[in-house]
Order: structure tokens, then sequence, then C-alpha cells
């Protein structure tokens, strides 16, 4: 492999794309596949898809491909639904697991959802939990024999910022706790090893970095040793050990597959399939390493012209995902700017332009156009030029 | 409007599709919007697609098509996530507007995933709920002052026995318990007028009678005057007053976008918007007409041929939804055998053999010709006869 690897993506003609990290862009041989889906699987098959597609195994077989990029072994990782509801299934597991603990601890710059359906899972259960929210450098020493779950997300969504999982799930599981990764930024941004970490759940999206499309579904870990013991809070039929039995009463499957819970989303999920095959050209290392340098080239670069910018992501790479953020009063008006010179970022309220780095299609030529861009805009004061913006796509 | 329209549908040559009340076939179109919603909404627009393309508000806009044709006032339905999913949030709602009441009634018809998800959310609960189950007809006798939500499918799975919608919300209301309707083999297949029946919650699929394609979303209804009343307790970030705010805490939409969880499967849901465009030509009077007199001739030609078939279905039209089952002890290998011949219908374990009706692609030529095929199955006794198997197809 040699990155980038553009000529695996139908990139537009004149964008420079760092928001990878929001929606990744369109992976080629996706749009036959899902056609395929359409006309011959559905069209032609009709019922028969669900065996003869492969239609009903495909949760497990694309979570296997997932899972082989986060260091998951084969059975461990299944897809379905949101990563919202994913979220979901793994804190009423970890709370079922510590019946005698009521504290869920996160950090402040967890993505909303999560704390969101955590707060919803405690008003179901209506037994005294709490969901306590530390600044992210607290979380280690905020754990204690209160806590029941430490939820987090690896890379934090606004500024980069990536926890060191090994460590915090070593200080949950000393203290007794269950320990749920999001991985929303990082599956496909950067090495992640489950198994070394030892977490007993991971959740996460593919929608952006495994540029599954966009509602492209969603994944669940579950550490192999507790498969068996988790009982599903979400009791859906087809994570029923025998879904076509129409048992009035349901038993687990004997697998992660007990996670499962509805109707899977077939054409969501052959563009998923599909847009995964291009991983087993990458290796993960050098795409981590690539991407670090790309961010580090944009950092300099963007400081260097830009006195007013504040860096809100950390400065140190092992310490940043994927992607880097800049503070700036005028960051919306700025991103708009940017954006119609088809340099496309994201502004996440109340002030960060964020910019993803996915070495997958970007090379130094294009960091170093879009950090030209960017520099002109905040340096000349163009956010709000309405002429500027008509000089239309940069590249 | 004629039935049947036929000329909307792919449908393959020598196929006699009697399952769409499993998956309905792809409608015509539905292709060329998925591979536009492929290659030139997620290809090029990107991360724009969620404004410029419509994405975000798909899951509102589409509840509206839905709901012209099951009685719901537009802003009442929305799309999303799965069935069992549906079901879930339909129900922790339901209990949360009677603390009180311990009971969830249902019946011991209603699909399996509906109990078990109701199953999981007792054990989640842990608060001394109950799921009680009794035969069809005795549930509305079944309910009192302890039931707290009445949870049952309109139209049975396996047998197509039909509940009286208005009769049984009128004696869940009467008794204090809130009533939801699972409208699974309802919707596009008969008249439903949730405003008139006055039921609080409604949910169901649309891969079925609606054609929504494999793992379409679901829908939910809520009805109007409770909409701000219901805690969502899948509290995900789209269903957020303000989702792009990124608030740290949960505050509902104000309007029925609360029930909405993650990201949407924006290919699926593209090709379920187009799939409900058809239903402007349809009257469902005249459609739950037809059904009901193809259905009749289908009963009267397979029981003067083949008097050992058990009819499961109730003889009464009235009572029936659009499906005809027929019990027999080899019913799985007279389905094959039927398959075989191009005749689509399903087994449902234990004996049950089920046949959809829907006019709008289903003329009386074609149901007598699938009465003929299963008459010469089972009077023959071919269902154990390769060489009448490899005769393919009959049309």
């Amino acid at each position: 492999m040699t990155l980038p690897l553009k000529h695996f993506f139908e990139l537009p003609e004149g964008i420079l794309y760092l928001d990878g990290n929001s929606l990744g862009p369109l992976p080629k041989g996706v749009a036959e596949k899902v056609q395929a889906a359409v006309m011959q699987e559905w069209g032609e098959t009709l019922i028969g898809g669900w065996n003869q597609c492969g239609w009903m195994a495909q949760p497990g077989r694309v979570g296997d491909r997932v899972g082989r990029l986060i260091g998951a072994p084969e059975g461990s990782v299944v897809m379905g639904d949101t990563l919202s509801i994913k979220v979901f299934q793994a804190l009423a597991a970890a709370l079922a697991m510590r019946p005698d603990r009521r504290v869920i601890l996160s950090d402040t710059g967890n993505f909303p959802t999560d704390l969101y359906m955590a707060e919803g899972l405690i008003a179901l259960k209506n037994a005294g939990y709490t969901l306590r929210t530390v600044a992210p450098e607290d979380v280690a020493d905020a754990i204690d024999h209160q806590t029941a779950a430490v939820m987090l997300t690896e890379v934090d969504y606004r500024t980069g910022r990536k926890h060191d999982m090994t460590e915090i799930t070593r200080r949950a599981q000393d203290a007794g706790a269950v320990m749920i990764w999001d991985l929303a930024h990082s599956a496909g941004a950067l090495e992640v090893d489950l198994t070394a970490a030892g977490c007993e759940f991971a959740v996460g999206c593919t929608y952006k970095y495994l540029n599954g499309g966009p509602g492209a579904p969603a994944f669940i870990y579950v550490r192999p040793d507790l498969t068996l013991k988790v009982e599903p809070a979400l009791a859906g039929w087809l994570g029923h050990r025998a879904p076509f039995d129409f048992d009035p009463s349901y038993t687990p499957a004997p697998s992660v597959e007990r996670m499962r819970v509805g109707t899977p989303p077939v054409l969501q999920m052959t563009a998923l399939e599909e847009a995964l095959k291009l991983w087993d050209d990458v290796d993960m290392a050098e795409l981590r390493q690539t991407s670090l340098a790309l961010s580090e080239m944009f950092i300099a670069e963007v400081e260097a012209g830009c006195p007013d910018l504040q860096l809100v992501s950390p400065r140190d790479g092992a310490q940043r995902g994927s992607q880097v953020s800049f503070a700036f009063e005028h960051g919306y008006a700025a991103m708009q700017a940017l954006i119609a010179r088809g340099v496309i970022g994201d502004f996440r309220a109340p002030d960060v332009m964020r910019f993803g780095f996915t070495p997958l299609y970007l090379d130094e030529n294009d960091v170093r156009a879009a950090a030209a861009i960017l520099t002109e805009v905040i340096r000349d004061g163009l956010w709000d030029d309405p002429a500027y913006q008509r000089k239309g796509a940069v590249t």
C-alpha cells in the first residue's frame, strides 16, 4: 500500500474534503453493489434474499470486518441500529453487571448522544442512578468504588483529544467498574486494540472514517468471555437463539448475535460491506503516522499565518485523534467561506472549526492548499466577504 | 386508479408473489432514486447532504406520508430504527404514563419481538412489572385496573386474525390503560384510522405492504395531545430540541421528532420515500375490498380441491387482515414445492402456510393460478417429489 488511496474514492472535483470525521466520502464500487442489492437481490430474489443473498448473516459478517480494524476477534462484533442504540445496549448490560453500584462516569467532552442515552436509561431504571461527568483529564481520578460503568469516547468529537484507552480501562477495572469505549472517532482513524485494552464493551459508527455512507449501521463489541453473560436489554427477535422458531419467550443467541435487535437495513449494510473492503490494503500504523504528519503540517502552516486562531486540539500528536480543531470567534462564518472555496471542514458550536485528516484520500498538497485558504480567510478577514466566496473552489 | 398496479413494480417473470406480507416487491423508480442518493447526494454533496438533500428532515417527511395511510395527522408520525425499537419506545412511554400500574397485556398471537421487547423492558425496570398474554379473543375481557398498557398487533402474523381496533382501544381506555397498536400487517394492507381509534401509540414496519425494501425503517405514531408529555426512554441526539447545539443535557424536541434516536439510514429512507409515492394513486377502501375478494376466491378454490388443508384464518373477511393461512402437517415441504413452481408464500412454524393478497400487484388470474398449483401439490401429494419441483415456475 502507498497512501493516499484516492483512486478508491469518488471524490468530486474541486473539493478538499477535511470532513471524513463527520461523513466519509463514497468509495468506488459501492454504488454498483447497492444497485445490485436493489435490482438483483431485492428485485429478483424477493423474500428469498434473506438466505440466498446472505442478508441475514450480514450483520455478523460485516461485524468481523470491522473487528479486524479494532483488535477484536472474530465473533465479538455485530452490526446494527445506530450508535445511540448501541450505547444504550452496552450501558444497560454494564449496569446489570454491577447491581450494587449507582454511578455512570463520563466526561464533559463526550458526544452528547452518549450522555443523553445514559440519562434516558437512568430515568427508565428509576433506581437512584447518577450520571457524573468530569473534565476529560479528571476521569481517571474520578473513578471509585461507586462507579458502575465508565463510558467514554476515545477521541473527543470537538477537540480531537484522545484518552489513554489502556490506562483508563485499567483504572476502571481496578476499581471494579465496567469500561465502555465509544470508537466513533477512532475506528478507521487510528490503531485500536480492544483485546489488549481489555475493556468489556465498545461501540462505534461506520459513516465517518469507515466510509459506510449516510446512516450506515453502528457496531457493538462484547469481550468474548462476557458474551454468554450479557442479558440484552433490547431483546429483539433477531437476537433470539432461534428467531424463526417464533418462541413466545426470549432466549438470547449463544453469541454476540444476541446484541442484534430488529431487521437489519440491508441496503446500508451492503454499502458498508463494500466500503470496508478497501481496508484490506491499509496498514493501520502507516495510516496513523501519515495522519499525524498531515495534521502537524496543517497546524504549523495555519499557526504561522493566523495568530488569531487558537488550537483547541492537543499539540502532542499522541494525545490527539485524527482531527485538528481551532477556536475562532467568527468560526461559523469562516467555515462557510472555506466551504464556498471547496475546503470542507465543519463547525461545532460555539466556536470550533474542525478539520479531519484522513490519509486515505488526502495528501500533503491537499493539506497545504487547505491551510493556504484558511490562512487567506482569517488573515485577510474574508469570512463575511461574498465576493471572496463567489470565487468558488480553489482546486 | 384501477387495481392492480402491476406496472408500478419490478416483478420477476414467472413468479406469483404471495409474500408481500413479509417483504414487498421492488417498486419502479426506487433503484434510480437510491442510485442518485449514492452517486449524486452522498458522492457529490458529501456532508452537505444533510441539509442540501433534505436527509435530516426525511424521517418526518416520510412519516407524514405513512401517516396519510393510517389516519394520522401531519406531524404525528416519524420514521426510524426498527419496529422492535419503536415497540420499546412506545411501551416505555406508556408505562411512564401509568406509574401506579404493573401489567402489560398482550396476546399469544402477537409477533414474538413485541413480547421480547416487553420482557427486556420489564427486566430493565426491575419494578415488579408483568407481561400477561392471553388468547386473542380473550384480550378485551382481560383488561382491568391493573393494566398499564395493552400492546397488540392488529393483524396476527400467523393466522391473519384481525382485532377490532376501535373496540379494544375503547375497552383499554375505559379501564385507564394505554393502548399501543402494532400495524406491521395493517399499514398498506387495510384501512386504518388512528385518529378515529384514539389509541395513544402505534408502531409499524414499512418493508411489508409498504414495499420499502429489506430493512426499511419503522414508524411510530404518538397521539398529538400527548406529544409534549412523552418522555423518550431512548433519548438520542436527533430527538433533542436542538441537536446541533450539542447541549450536554437532553431536552426533547417539541414535536414527534422527539421519538427519533440516532442518525437515520438515508439510503433506506430514500428507497422508502420513493416506494410510498405509488400510494398517491391508491384508494384504500378499494384496495381492502379487492384484497378480501382475492382472499375469498383463494380460500374457495383451495378448499374445493384440498379437503386436508385446515383454514386457520378467520373465515369472515371482516375479522381477517390481508393474508390467508392454512395449517398442513407437511406445510414446510409443500411451501418449498410451491416456491419451486414460482408460487411464493411463506411458512411459519409449526405447520402454517401463509399467503398474502396484495391487490397492488395480484389479480384474479394470479390467484387462480396459485390456488391451482397449491391444489396440485396437496391433492397429488407432490410436496416431496423432486421431479415436480424441477418443472419450474408455472407462469
